[in-house]
């Protein structure tokens, strides 16, 4: 594989759809709020994809080889249909970032897909009880029409940059030919590795855009059930790059299988 | 994206043009010049180029999404019509120099440009009142041409290489078919952000090589204003620059939006 | 050479042929197994692979250049032809393995191959007479067909990943219309090079899967004469990881021959 | 410039060409001996390779801008026509090796050219008043033709890899369909930067190889004039090495012009 690629499974006719992205990052309130979506809306997978710029090994999981990948999943609501992105892992190389954003962007193109929304979190250092969900938008229209569903648009001096695909995604939408807003759950940060109540909120405001209803009353148990293999998806990462920082030993030649 | 592109969004028709480069760097002397021009010679944009090799983020500018890109400008004049390119940023990464230089020859060729000058800074240490222009040229024939404006052409001994793109723009001109000047404004250097004095000084030679009138009354107040971006911009540049040392920790995976 | 590439010295016709994949790694147990079976079943060359992401250099071996590479081979069994991939090594580069990884299925398509083993060692810590055999599949049919011959399948919580190659081969395998497993001989892991008994168990298992026979008498004598070859590989690659490492150093642009 | 890129100035119509080349490397011996070729033989240019390998700058020599590139020249002999081939620098890069080696084989075979010798020094540490030329095959009748003329090569145990372009133009010149050898001048390595008796003693025997006659009466006043440029070339690349290393300090975003 020279370049990131999207395997497709099944090529689904989508009426004008919008990208809902959840890729793994702060508090991991995009890949839960999403992943969650896909289990409560039925989405069915019609896409892969991989990229040399995520980490080269494969995982056992449940005594099966499972691959780093992102996955598409669609579902049909009345009034739209929803591309739905989750991921294990962004890349780990600045540049990896551009590459597998460009190849979302032109796979959605394909699907006549004009919106992207992509969630993530914004670590405060506080803990909040009713953690608030920012927008970042490429122009002001977005942010008039949304402006009703209780997203905070006012982050210039609080938010200074979004680091990785959500951002990126949003900000190449627009050469695309796409429109794009990014929503970031209020969160503590470090060191919680998941944060339900951060995507609960994100989930209310995706509700209100997208017309749908979510039932929200499993969340915690769905998280819970979440929560084990992306810690370990986490955990595999981390020691592959404390592997990669040692790749410059010698005598680290050996831990490749 | 797998490479560096330009997003082109009108393409104007343009009589012998020739290009003016104005790139951040030493003193951001280039950045300030040509973005002066775009703003006093009402230039217009006609494309944008996005590169893999910039910072994989997007800043957070007056509630809205900017991506880091370089933007072309155009703008006619009597004698020829003059492509402006500013940017926010070089790449990061050495390769990324030379395929950024590549896409802008190859672009600026398709529109029958055969001369390009880059506008830098070249810092000595020392603060001058009345900073010198040097010059820097692939052929005696630029030399003997533009002697007569002021430039300080016998540099051998005083600038050792010119790193970045404004360097390689002009050193790889002649393989694309085209000639090329580097003007170099005399600044202090560190760590000065910007340096009106010197793009002033470039400013002059501009006007007498493209035979044009710019009104420089307003130059300070102009890069007042343009100085709190220009600031924000290696702030958060720099900032990346050090999360991407970290990125090698494991506990740094979280960094990510 | 901008990408990894095959080149092909004689293109045999193949029926239903299946590839056991022999790369350097833990005790280098693929290595010597599939070898080994080249040797024994008088497998013919017929392709070699050569990479960007291989070290940059060439060994003397027996006063002739030798060049870094993997090798394919091919036998003609009664029940299905084999092809036998071997290599010096494997990519000092993340992104490297996939890229030769996918070069690697892309080609194997082309002989019709639908299947992929691959050989590597899995290092315990302990020293054990009768060394297991681990195995890895991307679906449960492979397991159901092949735990008979006394591969342990159940390897969640022992094994957590497996780096490089030999894991990617297959767990992209799938994507690319193919079928695989990992066969893992259990080896002590540091600081054993060759490990023959870890080899030898994994060998038994193909001749099982593969429904031929090895002569294996011949074992560790083979594995012997490699030993030297081997070694030698790893010697001039650690010693090639600790000259890039100084390769930032300015006095150590002169290691380059 | 994505990728290495030959950019061609006249297309000579060679006979049988068989290609030596010098580049930098271990005393520069290559590089000063081809480049007295190149002088003596009254060779003509045809052709520039740039690499996005290449450090990213240009330097100031003699108040002009030069950029770093390798350079094709061709003479016409009795026997065969030679192809010499000099350069500034190698990449720095352990890929771009097999970018530039790949992109000048491809180069030489569109002249039917069947045979390269690469030039290059190995450093025994030890002052020696005759040194002696090494050479290095990648088959035996190479060695059965050219071991007349004096060359060593016994070499096992006393050169173990060959870094950089000069090895691997050889060791992967048969899949493009060439043949070569690597000649090596012993030198006592660091940290001479030129070594004229060295390069002497290869040109005594590429004289042999290529049936001319080379007047080495000016070689020592010729290597001294190439000294102060080669001796600029590794200077200033030293110093790019050195602020690449710095390039992940932030404060380091002010290097480039």
């Amino acid at each position: 594989m020279l370049e990131t690629r999207v395997f497709v499974t099944k090529k689904p006719k989508l009426r004008n759809p919008i990208c809902i992205v959840g890729l793994p990052g702060i508090g991991n309130i995009g890949r839960i709020a999403v992943g969650y979506m896909v289990h409560e809306l039925k989405a069915k997978k019609f896409a892969e994809l991989y990229s040399p710029y995520f980490f080269p090994f494969v995982m056992i999981h449940n005594n099966m080889i499972h691959t780093l990948r992102n996955e598409f999943y669609y579902c049909k609501t009345k009034k739209r249909d929803i591309i739905l992105l989750i991921g294990d892992c962004q890349t780990y190389d600045p540049k990896g970032h551009y590459e597998v954003v460009g190849k979302i962007l032109d796979f959605l193109k394909t699907f006549g897909c004009k919106a992207v929304i992509t969630v993530g979190g914004f670590g405060t250092g506080r803990v909040s009880e009713k953690p608030k969900v920012y927008g970042a938008a490429t122009n002001s229209d977005i942010i008039k029409d949304y402006k009703k569903y209780g997203i905070n648009f006012d982050i210039s001096g609080q938010i200074g940059t979004i680091v990785g695909a959500s951002g990126l995604l949003v900000g190449l939408a627009r050469s695309y030919g796409m429109e794009g807003m990014v929503l970031l759950g209020e969160t503590t940060g470090f060191p919680i590795i998941t944060d339900p109540t951060a995507a609960e909120a994100v989930l209310r405001i995706l509700e209100k855009i997208l017309k749908i209803k979510i039932d929200l009353t499993k969340i915690d148990e769905k998280v819970k059930a979440m929560h084990d293999f992306i810690k370990r998806l986490e955990d595999v990462q981390k020691q592959a790059i404390s592997q990669m920082k040692k790749r410059d030993k010698p005598e680290e030649l050996k831990y490749i299988g």
